[in-house]
């Protein structure tokens, strides 16, 4: 059976931060799907379960859980193992609950920006009919939670991975860059004295972090701040902008 | 005076983009203003009200022209100049309403990414308290519409304007692209032959219009699509992504 499948972008954790199509959409959903995800369970599983009460949803909803990587692996097999995995949880709980009509997934932000939902999706079988609806991405809360542009004046952005930092440096002739997937302050492998960095953590959410400044001054307040807040929480999302000193 | 100024996100045309903090600030402000720019005035100002009324909003809604650019100035000088000249009329419409609260700014998309209003509103003397509320951007309208990834599995994206890509070529390293106000379909000055594009206009809207495919095939065809709208409708928006084949 051909099974539509809807994947909502639910924005970073201000309930507020979700659109009146992601509130329609889980109204309309025939069954939703929530996955619950490593080291985020309680805080987070929370938000989701608020997210479809406020828009007034009443399908059935499946949570499963995520499955941890293969750490012998190497990181891109890893990755693509996992997400072989996930598309069998997900075909395991659709196929259990039956449902008679469009399948929702919330999906943490946007579901085209460094998120795995749509490769997961192009392994079920037979082929889901998509539909994407946009969120709220990390990158537009920390923009917004600073007041600063993404981009300079007409100039360009590069929007990378805390492992690609760390691996190829400062990106050949980038202006502004917006980080990712960053669990390691991968800011501290730059070799520059002249940029600023805009910081946030858990973006959105009552326990939002910002910090931002010279990176020379304000990484390594960062990374302190970073280590105790995971201690504190048990789990961080963050993303930052990096910008030499004058771009406007 | 001190004025709180925010400013509002409200997508790309859909009114089903707004999120719920939008509708909620705009319950909230003491005075809306609602920018009518150039080539938009009839069915974007259409779309803006109407994103008010749907939101509840009472407070009293200020319209303002934008003005036109000075063609004889250079590029950035000409956008700065614009930029002083639109800050004057906040400036002029906000003392005129006198508003005993919070003035809130229409924004279309999201204030941080490719928009003026963050530079102008630090024009505006006394500096305002500025607030920024995220929207729905073109490229999170863009990948949702074509159900695509903005990113390959834990790679880069250079996100940038038509006019770089014209001067600059394919930027060294990239492996997406995406490309932002680009009224003369720059792709066409770029020299492979392995490249995807997926390209979209009014986005959001009920006039929505996708095309993707190898560029070398799908190039003439949105030029001419694109040629054909914007002569249909009076103006144009549009965005795409570029990606070599086989990269996933």
């Amino acid at each position: 059976m051909r099974i539509d499948l809807w994947l909502i972008g639910i924005g970073t954790g201000n309930p507020e931060h979700v659109t009146l199509e992601a509130q329609r959409a889980l109204r309309e959903a025939a069954l939703i799907l929530v996955p619950q995800k490593g080291p985020d369970k309680s805080d987070l599983a929370v938000l989701r379960h608020r997210i479809i009460a406020d828009a007034g949803a009443t399908a059935p909803v499946q949570e499963f859980d995520y499955p941890t990587r293969d750490p012998s692996l190497p990181y891109k097999d890893r990755v693509r193992a996992w997400h072989d995995e996930i598309a069998c949880r997900w075909q395991d709980a659709i196929a259990k609950a039956k449902p008679d009509g469009p399948v929702a997934l919330l999906v943490w932000g946007d579901p085209s920006l460094y998120d795995s939902t749509l490769r997961i999706a192009s392994r079920l079988d037979p082929t889901p009919t998509l539909r994407v609806l946009p969120g709220i991405t990390a990158l537009n809360a920390l923009t917004a939670a600073h007041a600063i542009p993404f981009n300079t004046l007409a100039g360009a952005v590069t929007v990378t991975t805390g492992r690609r930092l760390r691996d190829h440096g400062w990106p050949e002739g980038a202006e502004t860059v917006a980080v990712m997937l960053d669990g390691q302050c991968s800011f501290q492998a730059l070799d520059r004295d002249d940029l600023i960095i805009w910081w946030g953590a858990y973006l959105g959410m009552a326990e939002q972090i910002l910090d931002h400044g010279p990176l020379d001054l304000t990484g390594p307040r960062i990374v302190a701040a970073r280590a105790q807040a995971r201690a504190d929480h048990g789990w961080i999302m963050d993303t930052y902008l990096l910008r030499p000193k004058g771009l406007t």
